[in-house]
């Protein structure tokens, strides 16, 4: 698998990813009704860096990579990172998560951190939990999740 | 004191309260170096509503409201406040939170969250806890201090 930074000719395949996570809105606070070409700006927005993870020239999964905050809180990095539903369950995430964690490391942040990792993605804290990072806040209810209702949404954090 | 919408014409007595704040970079991660304009135009962009409070006619605090996040996350408000430094200790960041508390309410929001306060700012964080708000997250040297280095960041929320 490679992964590469993202060129605007990719924006249709990284729709194609992050389109049926958007619409199904269990994940990502993303207004699920964005637009297609709402969704492909931010995505590749100029306030971060985004990749592809590229398999036999087929996209598989993206990311992206930005400061947390601004000032005195851009020494940490923020992430997110959506895998082909066809391609769940295959290491696309955790090649990513590499990924970024050695990129931001190359970026000089000096940790990364996620505000808002929906606590009923059990796969998603598995993974960054198996990844090194820690739960370091619950925010109760804070996501209303289409069928399940109220969940909490997890602040995760790692050094790098 | 009066806390009403702020409108267009408030910007500049709005700047004499946000930009030393912002230019100290101690408590918000804003860009110290952000221009007059780019900080008037966020503090009073689309995104959110914006209050003043107005005492004798003079603005000595402002603050604004909106949802925290999009889609699924858009039941829980986040609010910044600022008050005019030489009105410091004398309750205006207390009305104003209050005020945000009730317009929350008002507006259907369920819960408010402040995601990032600044670990060091010890009188923001006893003031919200005197309004009932918990500690519920806690990100290690998420803010860079310009004075104390490496701290926290506070992830503070309640139920309304």
């Amino acid at each position: 698998m490679l992964i590469r930074p993202a060129i605007q000719d990719d924006s249709d395949a990284i729709w194609a990813i992050i389109g049926p996570t958007i619409r199904a809105g269990d994940t990502y606070t993303i207004d699920p009704d964005i637009t297609e070409e709402a969704a492909k700006a931010r995505w590749l927005g100029r306030d971060r860096e985004t990749f592809v993870a590229v398999e036999d020239g087929k996209i598989v999964g993206t990311y992206y990579i930005r400061p947390n905050q601004e000032g005195g809180g851009n020494h940490v990095a923020n992430c997110g990172y959506m895998t082909a539903q066809a391609e769940a369950g295959r290491g696309v995430a955790r090649r990513m998560g590499e990924h970024s964690m050695e990129h931001a490391r190359g970026r000089g942040f000096h940790a990364m951190v996620f505000n808002f990792v929906v606590g009923s993605n059990d796969r998603a804290v598995r993974l960054w939990q198996s990844l090194g990072f820690a739960i370091v806040g619950r925010v109760p209810g804070a996501f209303r999740h289409p069928t399940l209702g109220y969940v909490d949404a997890l602040v995760m954090f790692r050094s790098l």
